[in-house]
Parts: C-alpha cells; structure tokens; sequence
C-alpha cells in the first residue's frame, strides 16, 4: 500500500498516547508551529421528529447555549442529519414529517437561523460527497471496532444487549457512518464539534481522517477538537433503569415538547419512584425520584442543584405527590411559551421551508469551497 | 431489523438459481407483469491513462460496436471513473493528466460526444449521493465475500497471490466499490450493463439493490441486464503468464495506444515467445505466439481468426521473426490515424475540457431526476 495513506494505525497510537495528557496539553504541541484555524462550531441532530424532554435537556439547550456563547464572529452549523437516520429503517412519510417537526422544534426552543445555519444535510450533496472521498482513508477493521453500530442495532431490534447482535445484520450504511459523520463536520471546517460522551470514538476517527488526508494531499482540514457537553440523564419515567428515550414502546414513559398540561401531570403523577416516604437527591439508589429532582432543576428559574432541591423538599415534609405536582407545574409553565412558538411555526410550512432553503443555500457555499480545495487536492478537480 | 429491507438474502438465492437459467427465459420471467423499461446502456471506465493494447482490444474496442449498434434512440453513457479510481493510492499530478489523457485516448478512437454522453463521474454528485442511500440496503457481508478488493489490494502492493492480503489493509472506498458502481448504474436507470467476466458479481450485487430497493420503496429502478462481453486478453509480451497491464513494471511489456512505430517494433521484436520453429496456434501450450496471433487478428482487414492466421503463417513456412514483422507492421498501420487524431485532441485542452463540461450537464439531468425521486421515495425529499 502506498506510503502516503498507510498513517492511520500511526496516527491512532498518537491520538491514544495524546488522550492521556491533558486536551490542552495536547492540542497546543500539535498545532504549535501554525497559526490556529479561525472557530467554527458544528452541531448536528437526528430527525427524530417531535423531542421529548430528554433531547430538549441533552440536546436543545446546550446547543441554545453555545449559539448564544458563541462570537459573533464564529459560524454556527446545525444540521438535521437525514441521511444518518436512514442507517436504519424508516418509515418514508413518518420521516417527513419527522423532518418538519424537528425543524419546527428547534426553531421554537430559540435556534435562531440568522445566527446559525439551520439546514437539511440532504439538502447539502457534498456532505455525501466527501464521506467518499474520506470512505478511501478510513479503515474497515476500526471501524468494525465502533460499538454504536452495535448498539444501534440492538435499539432497533429491541435486542436485551449489543451480545445478540451480529455483523450479520450490519448493512454498509451503518458501518461507514462514522465517515459520514467525519465528512459532516470536516465539510464545514469546523473547529469545535459538541458531542455526547457516546460520541467521542467518532470524534476521534474524525480528527485521525482530517490528520491522515492533511499528510497525504496538504492542509485543508483544521483538526476538530472534542468538547464533550456533559449531558442531563433524563430518565424514563416508567423504568428508571432506561435513558427516556423515543423507541421505548410506552408514550407514557416520555413527556413531549408539545404535551398538554395535563398530559404532563398524567405522565409525571404515574413516574415510577419508590416507596420512601420522605425526598432525597440518591441517583444511584432513589432513580425515580433523583430522575424528577433533575427534572426540576433544569427548569428552576433560582437555578437550584437536584441535591438543594430535594433539601428544600425534605424540610417541608414532602413526599412524592407533592413533589411530582412541582415538577408537572414548572415543565408545563417553562414549555407554555415553547409551545406556543412550535404550534405557530408548524403551522406556516412556507416558513419552515425558506428557512430550510436558506440555511441550505448558506450551508452549501461553504460546502462547495471546501468540496473544491478537496478534488483539487486529490486530483479529481479540473482537467 | 425492517422487514423491508430483510430480503437482500431471499434476493440472492433467487439470483443464483436464476442464474442456472438461460439468460433470457429467468429476464423474461422477472419481468413478465411489467411493461419493459426504455433501454439505457451504461458503461465506466477507469482512468489510467493513455490506454494500452489490452485496454484498446478488450474495452475500447467493444464499447464502440456498442455505440455503433445501439439504437439511436437508446441512451449510451460512458463514464470515467475517477471515484473508483482513488480507492487505491493515486499521485494528484499524475490523476490529472490520466483523467484527460482518457478522455483523448477515447475521442481518438472514435467515441462521439454527440451520440454517447462521455463524462468524468466525478464531476456529476450525484454518483456518491446515490451510492450513500445504497450504503443503507448494502449488507457488509456480502461486500466481503467479493473477490475483487482483495485482487486490487494484492495488485497495489505487488504481493504474489491474494492469499497474502489481510482485511487489515482494506479501506472503506475498496469494500465500498461495488455499491458505488451499483449507484453509477442505476443513477441513469440503465438495463444493459456490458462487463468482463470479473464484474458479474458487482452486478449481482446491482441487481440485488435494485430489487431490494423497489421492494422497500416503490419501482424507482430498472433492474439492469448483466451483459458479458467476451474480452479479449491481450497478455504481457515480457511473460504471457500475465496479461497485459499498466501496473507491470517492465515498460516493453505492453503497448501503448501512443507508442511510435518504431517502439512497437522493438517491443514486439522482443516479445517473449517460445523455441518451437513454426508458428502454430495453441494458446495453452505456447501463449506467447497466440498473444501475437490474437493481436495481429484483432487488426486484420480480411477478420481472419487467429487459428486461420497460424494456418497462414504455417503453409508459409513463417518462424517468429516473420511473425513479429507482420504484427508490428498491423498494429502500427491501424494506430497512425489514432495517433494522428490523439496528438491533435491532446494539444487542444479547451475541447476536452468542453467535451466533459457538455457531457457531465447531460449526465446531471437524467441524474438529478433519478435523485429527486430517490429521496422522495426514501422521505428525504421536500418538507
């Protein structure tokens, strides 16, 4: 195999002994003889339709609170990742709609797509585009290591655990999403990526990618840097043990972005606890009860801790019902004006559409630069 | 997993016992409740460069009767494959000048933009847009019984045999490959696909997707006719073990569509035969005079076949020398007006440039149909 691309098991063994140094460490000595690439920030989200409180506490607001952290000056890319969902099975129209809905969604928590391009990927080709170039890099065997695939395929079998499933089962797509991933965000340039703990394997696979195509055809891609956004656990309310989570086959174990109030107090009034009597803030031993504490603490305007809460509660005697009344008032209260917004903009298809033209349109000036150094650097650019 | 793309397995099973058919009762069958789809004939091709005689004799050569005898009406495509290319180590420089070199070397030989629509895949997205929404339906298993990435592995690093080859080097643009000539297929809806014998498990593998697809999704695809061309192997002239092959290391083992009278007879001259004193042709036991005999038939004006051309030389009382003469004499007598026409192509940039700017527009318009209903079907079109 040709010198130029054979680095990536180099460049891994790099990026293992690097991950034991402290990141900033590690980041200045690699990047110390050029100047830093100017910060981009890329976030992308699935289609999963209406969020529920889950992804809005995980996902939308520590988003909402990068757009607004971030310099003006720094692009700021959302993108809505159809073309992950189709990893696996879907149905088409429910997809649509999913689509829609989470486009409608992330405008009403506060995207604002003036400061963020807000766009569809599939509306971007170049995002499919260089996931092929990237395909001719990236190694099988590591890929074959990822355990999300795993997992993935268990969620959609309804598998017990990732030991049932076999690569029988993979189909190339889901293999080879992590490159589509890598391409997501090398497309823009992107500096500063967000991710979940669950997601720092591909984060690195990205950085290893942007490492081993920079040697092989000079510098176009800045190297991303991980920033893990340590994400709010919200637990389902019927198990506990479980992530609240879309696929869980009980509608009554997640509460909705578009819940009525009363929906809300239905579904918190029937959350699992357990038979204490009294409040205490014990994730490990009282999950149901630490699960609405969380809850709560998220959506507290004096910003109290779970453990301050559960405190307060304790001194006024409370016990569950009380508690769970709480916590249904202050989401129904925090998600009223949310929901307002959602029902407006769902309503005006027309809108949502521009917006999703217009952050493709925007999304794809960059795309298209990026796309151009990466032919031409290749050998695949003009005759 | 999605009942509605199980079935790839179930697919194949039919595909093989099909395949114990005759061609035309198990494509009659398949098709029998369907009005036949319009024909639409699809060919690609790697860009190496100029071509030499193997290339000339077992691709150029038939794909121009093809374009002779399809209908006017039938759409003929004819795309070199840059995406395919960089699957396995290219230098940039040397891409460049064998992408344009091809397209020259096509153009001189006869291929006519007007009637096929001869274009560079890489400038048309949506090859790896579709290949993207294959990658979903494609099983990994299936891609790794496939022999050919372990060939190209094996002929990249000069190993011996493909036995030497670990999964260990393979990239995912060499497990990917076939998927991506699958979406270079159906991206133009094509139903006759003419290959070598080396290609028939790729499209398998395309007709397998096709059906999967529709099945999921709706007829969107055609699903395409395997059509095998009987190539013609031109052998090394430095060992008739080998065919003749770019990749060789000795440069007077092949001859290229470029090369000067002069150098023709030289590497003829010096072509590997054997001690037998008369010319007979028996390919198993002297290969290097058949390899001679073929060459010489290929170009012969009165179409004698190479047994008819031994006889010949036979009656004669011919040896190799006498061989050898009227072999180089035909080849170089048959390449002058190529020639001429390669030198004037060549030097004219602005017209292959022009050539490949018509043909990837007419490629983009059948392709940006096939895509918008791709993702309609698959619900990632509008919102």
């Amino acid at each position: 195999m040709h010198p130029r691309i054979r680095g990536l098991a180099r460049v891994r063994a790099t990026a293992r002994c690097g991950a034991a140094l402290p990141a900033a460490v590690s980041r200045a000595s690699s990047s110390k003889a050029k100047a830093a690439p100017p910060e981009v920030v890329f976030s992308g989200i699935q289609p999963t339709g209406t969020p529920h409180l889950g992804n809005y506490l995980g996902l939308f607001l520590p988003f909402l609170e990068l757009q607004r952290s971030t310099p003006a000056s720094t692009p700021v890319y959302l993108s809505v990742v159809g073309l992950h969902a189709i990893t696996l099975p879907q149905d088409p129209a429910a997809l649509v709609r999913d689509r829609r809905n989470m486009l409608a969604s992330l405008l009403a928590c506060g995207v604002d797509p003036e400061r963020t391009t807000l766009f569809l990927q599939e509306d971007v080709r170049e995002h499919s585009e260089l996931a092929w170039f990237l395909n001719t890099i990236a190694p099988v065997g590591r890929l074959q290591r990822m355990t999300t695939w795993k997992s993935k395929i268990a969620t959609a079998r309804n598998a017990n655990s990732e030991d049932e499933v076999s690569e029988e089962d993979l189909r190339l797509g889901l293999l080879s999403y992590p490159v589509l991933q890598a391409a997501d965000i090398l497309l823009y340039k992107s500096t500063i990526v967000p991710v979940g703990e669950d997601q720092v394997q591909h984060l690195e696979l990205a950085r290893d990618i942007a490492q081993v195509f920079n040697r092989a055809f000079g510098d176009v891609f800045p190297v991303p840097e991980t920033r893990v956004v340590p994400q709010k656990r919200v637990l389902s309310l019927r198990d506990p043990a479980q992530k609240m989570s879309k696929s869980a086959p009980n509608p009554l174990s997640r509460i909705s972005l578009t819940d009525s109030p009363k929906d809300i107090a239905t579904k918190v009034k029937g959350a699992v606890t357990d038979s204490t009597a009294t409040i205490t803030y014990e994730p490990d031993t009282r999950p149901g009860v630490a699960n609405l504490l969380t809850i709560w603490s998220a959506f507290d305007e004096a910003k109290r801790s779970p453990a301050e809460l559960a405190a307060a509660a304790h001194a006024d005697g409370w016990g569950a019902g009380k508690l769970k009344a709480a916590v249904s008032d202050v989401v129904a209260a925090h998600l009223a004006p949310v929901q307002d917004e959602y029902r407006r903009i769902i309503a005006d298809e027309g809108y949502i559409r521009v917006v999703a033209a217009k952050g493709a349109d925007r999304a794809r000036e960059q795309a298209a630069k990026t796309m151009a150094e990466v032919r031409a650097a290749v050998g695949l650019g003009g005759i």
